[in-house]
């Protein structure tokens, strides 16, 4: 299992209404292929800065078969128009648990 | 509850060295005041960048119960000679829990 991490800067004063946009497309989340969990984060620091933690069982759930449906075009069109700038894209793999 | 994201460049070459140091760091982050839980995180297109997960109750936990603490001199004795760059430090509240 891989952790995508997607950095994204939504225009100041839309925050809560992407917030909504992303609940709004949790079922379409949920339905994807390899797709474990979902959860969102907003910065501390800078509050028009949230990052998307999406669980999926390999890159390529993400990268291809997410990218490549229409489920994709549906995310983009709920919450696109909110960001500042494209997000930031990585992937990351758990190699310690401490506690 | 708040995470801490530390992302971190190591010096290309040292990346197990590195991992090594943080697991010896485990019980240095165990007994901090409102330190929760600590993962490390290798990015799957960069394999020399890390992230540093920690959950802290709050972010004064971190930023001055720990960084003010001799075992934060004593973590950065443990890795510090590891980082190609000043780590990236952020901290992240969840805000929508999707799946």
């Amino acid at each position: 299992m891989i952790l995508e991490i997607a950095q994204i800067d939504v225009k100041p004063g839309t925050e809560t209404e992407f917030e909504a946009g992303v609940q709004k497309a949790v079922p379409l989340f949920k339905r994807q292929k390899g797709c474990k969990s979902l959860a969102l984060q907003r910065s501390i620091e800078k509050p028009s800065r949230f990052r998307l933690f999406i669980h999926w069982d390999t890159v390529e759930n993400h990268t291809v078969d997410f990218r490549g449906s229409a489920d994709f075009q549906e995310w983009r069109k709920l919450v696109g128009h909110f960001f500042a700038t494209p997000p930031e894209v990585e992937h990351v793999r758990e190699v310690a648990k401490g506690f």
